[in-house]
């Protein structure tokens, strides 16, 4: 089984269909289970009408709501509609949520005790019903208007003594999700407190459904997933690499790939305003790419890490002026290291071929002092950028490393003839 | 508490211990379980030994060894030495595995039950033990040599007929991971099957924990983390941002930026060989930083796609061929349009000012050509260098962008002076 599911991924569609009818019948549910709700509509799409009931029935009432948020809206009142009566009601209701939002994630198929039952009462009650619920890890106490009153985890249930009420047993103000609270937000949630499942209220504080951690391990993924990709500079892609189709990726990167392009194309602007000094000293045209990659290089490193640190929650807006003090600091060595390394080479050169003629001293000295204010500059910007799109709240991650790379290396280039002006008047220029 | 929480990362050592102190007695440990061990480390460091007892014994052994292996290596025994017998024993055993292995993240203390015990019998003594368990989601029938005979869910034996024998309800043939099995691969069991929990055994199938997926969270932001990091071009740090120290940080990040400088040198020999062309034509120059930064850029996106879909599972290594193809026409498309668009920009440009003379048409053709062909390369370099790194046996996500940016500016420079010497001979040249 474990086999097939590695496979999967890499199948056409109508290599699927047949690996399908061929899992015998005690395995075949647990296998549909274990897709995701994108292969999951793909098979039931693909089911003749009189065969897609028993899948649909399989799913809780979460998953199913997902398979027909993904079917085509044509269909969906249809798949809805082959849903038992309480099933019904209950995914007509999740689907009011956004995907990405606690309401969205959340199952109603939660485990309710009344706050007034002995322990005795309600170990009984939750055995009776233990077959409907998502999870069984905690059961929640909910006052006669449905507003959430307590939690009490099975643990604490079990180890209480049997005459003790709920009340007496229960934590109260738990932590709770609201239902359009953004996944990423619920997935911290998680991650700050260790828990295994977040209830969700309305703004009455009634209770809709539950979180489950199994759910958020796949967000926090799908999370890092569009990030990593918006900071490779293109748009996050909506669907596994080998799957989305190729116009889709394509568009998703060309997007990004023309904006940069055509904000590089300032470079040819700002290198033109040079043109008389390149062909007077040539020599200058050939550090250029050394000098611009390194800003960008810094830029990148930069931006990265702020980028994940806030997303995170690792640095706050207001942490800004903390991290340029560090990351000033920060530009000035590493600008110094690549300065040293730069000049050593052309020294080294010089030494054998002397390619620089009687020039060394002022190459060296330009390409140096370029190189450390590149590189400074390289890492203030890459820092500051996700600090004024989230204060333009714009999400960090847009200043993707290649879109720093850009800003840099237009600034590089400026930086670097204006060094070159100044320490070869006189000499080459 | 939650505001405490929230400042916490960005407070110093003194003012953390001074809101520590002040936390009323009710709620501080919940506030210390909360913490992640690192920050539990430091706090029991600076308490007096007297009163370290307490909160090492409110951990959990897997918790426990957690923060003893973050200890200076001389403290760790006296640490140990502070929990009580049976937990010594249990934190020894687990602090003999790796931090980053399934043996490192597992608790010993599981459910255990015996196959042949009746659904009654059963419950009865989970009640019993419940307050040390670690998770009350599924319990693990055990037989007489604590081999792992099968699992059973407390949903299905809360549903169960009472007198039914656990080994009737029981799952047998789980899913397991071994003891030292990698993080990042328990965490892909986790996230394919939606499992809250994963038995930990031996190779003689003897059970020897349990992994719950609440650690998994944590895992799978750490593991993103890193891989983000080093897309960024640089070693993943092993502390927060605002807290690694400065010296630490910037080790990290200029190892990479000095190798990459090192390599991007060779676009500074690159050019030199073509030091003669642009001497001739310095419009040649001009638009050097444009087009060595396109195949940079598209070889980022391709390379921090196909990194992502690895780690992820999406793209296994024998995929190589379907992702060459794929990127073959993509980068086709996407050097297109950009061609199309540094062609339009010259003409446009030609059309106002008239910069290239009588050459603008030979210019154009040179950079539209050049465009197509560093993308292509740069689309191709990107997609196919982390299979080459997994394949011999490195972390695909070495290579980062500005690491596939570097090849391709020195190639790049190549396939632009090549072809503009083809194209430009009799002319310029």
């Amino acid at each position: 089984m474990d086999e097939i599911l590695e496979t999967w991924p890499h199948l056409s569609s109508a290599e699927r269909m047949a690996i399908f009818a061929s899992i015998p019948r005690g395995q075949v549910d647990e296998f549909f289970l274990d897709l995701p709700s994108r292969d999951q509509c793909e098979i039931v799409h693909a089911l003749p009408e009189n065969e897609r009931r028993i899948w649909l029935r399989l799913l809780d009432p979460d998953d199913a709501a997902d398979l027909i948020q993904l079917a085509p809206s044509d269909e969906r009142s249809a798949l809805l509609a082959l849903l038992d009566p309480v099933a019904q009601r209950e995914v007509a209701a999740l689907m009011a949520y956004q995907e990405d939002e606690a309401g969205g994630l959340m199952s109603p198929r939660f485990a309710r005790l009344r706050p007034e039952m002995t322990v005795d009462e309600a170990i009984a009650y939750l055995r009776r019903q233990a077959p409907q619920f998502e999870t069984m890890y905690y059961a929640y106490a909910l006052d006669e208007r449905q507003r959430l009153a307590g939690v009490v985890s099975f643990r604490s249930l079990f180890s209480a003594d049997r005459e003790t009420t709920v009340r007496e047993v229960m934590r109260t103000n738990p932590l709770t999700a609201t239902e359009d609270m953004d996944q990423e937000a619920v997935a911290k949630l998680f991650s700050k407190h260790h828990l295994l499942a977040v209830p969700v209220v309305d703004s009455a504080n009634r209770m809709k459904g539950i979180v489950t951690v199994d759910d958020i391990v796949d967000v926090v993924q799908e999370e890092a997933s569009e990030d990593i990709q918006k900071l490779g500079g293109m748009e996050a892609l909506d669907a596994p690499y080998l799957e989305i189709g190729f116009w889709r990726m394509v568009q998703k990167r060309a997007g990004w790939l023309a904006i940069l392009f055509v904000g590089e194309m300032l470079t040819a602007t700002a290198m033109g305003h040079y043109e008389e000094e390149i062909a007077r000293a040539v020599v200058l045209a050939l550090f250029v790419p050394l000098i611009i990659s390194s800003g960008g290089n810094s830029g990148s490193q930069a931006t990265t890490l702020v980028i994940r640190a806030m997303a995170i929650g690792e640095v706050r807006l207001r942490d800004w002026w903390k991290v340029v003090r560090r990351e000033f600091w920060a530009g000035l060595v590493l600008g110094t290291v690549l300065a040293v390394i730069g000049c050593s080479r052309i020294w080294i050169w010089q030494g054998i071929w002397r390619p620089y003629g009687d020039h060394a001293k002022v190459v060296a000295l330009t390409v140096g002092i370029s190189l450390l204010g590149v590189v400074l500059f390289g890492t203030l910007a890459g820092s500051m950028l996700p600090f004024l799109l989230r204060r333009a709240g714009l999400d960090p991650a847009s200043a993707s490393a290649p879109f720093v790379a850009t800003l840099v290396d237009v600034t590089g280039l400026v930086i670097y003839f204006t060094v070159a002006s100044v320490i070869m008047r006189g000499t080459l220029l």
